[in-house]
């Protein structure tokens, strides 16, 4: 297809997009020629800005457009319960279900030997300050169950040994309206293993 | 939920596009935000570039960033035959298939009463100069099938009369792949009205 240069260009970044395929880029980009000249001077801008302003919270690593985040501001929230996770995506997707009303600490990557991740290069340095400053700590770990989630789990566990800190980490199981029928050997084991008392 | 002001604007911006919801926007936004800043750079450029230096094909009306677009300027095209359609998506639909080796004529948009668009008010001036131009035209109509697409092919055949243009429509009929069970009525009747004798 011969595309006029920057539909051409524009598709392509598109495409880069995650789940966004030829065809949708293409559709996208076409759509896009139909905004107005105020839509697409802001919506360029507003990309610049997005990548410029938006930096990470001093305190707990999630992204922001200020010093600190609305998160670790709001003075409603339990400061002693620290939900640890892998990468700020997850804070959106905690903060959606409204269920969670601690704070967060993003660690913005997980230990990782063959990707030569050590402990070192995650923000984990922050987190010990963090539960030395409070008085009852409590660390959830919402880390995925991979080799280095678990490698990551058990050496917060180990480091956080001689403090105070209650640690848990969230339980694995069925996902909710899955079919048993389909599930995996390793999530049925899991499930079998994290397995509940109901009476 | 709170998403910082900057990320809050993007998904604004890629909800706009078509079939693109709440959370296809959100993920598209989180990605562009590991886009490194000289790709956002030129995305935010990209855009506003294609808003503004794309314009429409002196002669056939397709969009292009030059005064005269690809397709009119190739010679190796047909000339003689020319596809008539109501916008220039179809272009890109008809070069991907690779089969038409005419020129097209865009007419942006269809004759629609009801929408107070008359005759006048679509690209139909220009496409009866190229036909009176040439020695022995052939127009192709690939509207779509509605009461504006039928009532645009009605006028176009009606205008051209008196001039020696052959034209034709695009046959109505059963879509590659599609099961004759679920076809809708009008797809049926019309297939049968359009039927192919075929020995």
């Amino acid at each position: 297809m011969n595309y006029p240069v920057y539909l051409e260009k524009l598709i392509n970044y598109y495409k880069k997009l995650p789940g966004i395929g030829e065809k949708s880029a293409e559709r996208l980009a076409i759509a896009t020629l139909d905004f107005n000249s105020d839509e697409i001077e802001e919506f360029s801008d507003t990309l610049v800005n997005a990548k410029n302003k938006l930096g990470r919270c001093a305190i707990c690593g999630h992204i922001t457009d200020e010093e600190i985040c609305d998160i670790c501001r709001d003075e409603t929230r339990n400061k002693s319960v620290i939900c640890v996770i892998e990468d700020y995506k997850s804070v959106f997707s905690f903060e959606k279900s409204g269920k969670f009303n601690g704070n967060y600490h993003v660690l913005n990557g997980l230990i990782s030997p063959m990707d030569d991740i050590g402990p070192e290069d995650i923000n984990l340095a922050s987190l010990i300050m963090r539960v030395e400053s409070l008085d009852e700590p409590e660390l959830i770990l919402a880390l995925k169950p991979t080799i280095e989630g678990e490698a990551t789990t058990l050496y917060i566990k180990k480091i956080l040994e001689n403090k105070k800190a209650t640690i848990s980490r969230l339980s694995y199981g069925i996902p909710i309206g899955a079919e048993i029928d389909y599930l995996d050997n390793v999530t049925l084991e899991k499930a079998l293993e994290d397995r509940k008392k109901i009476s």
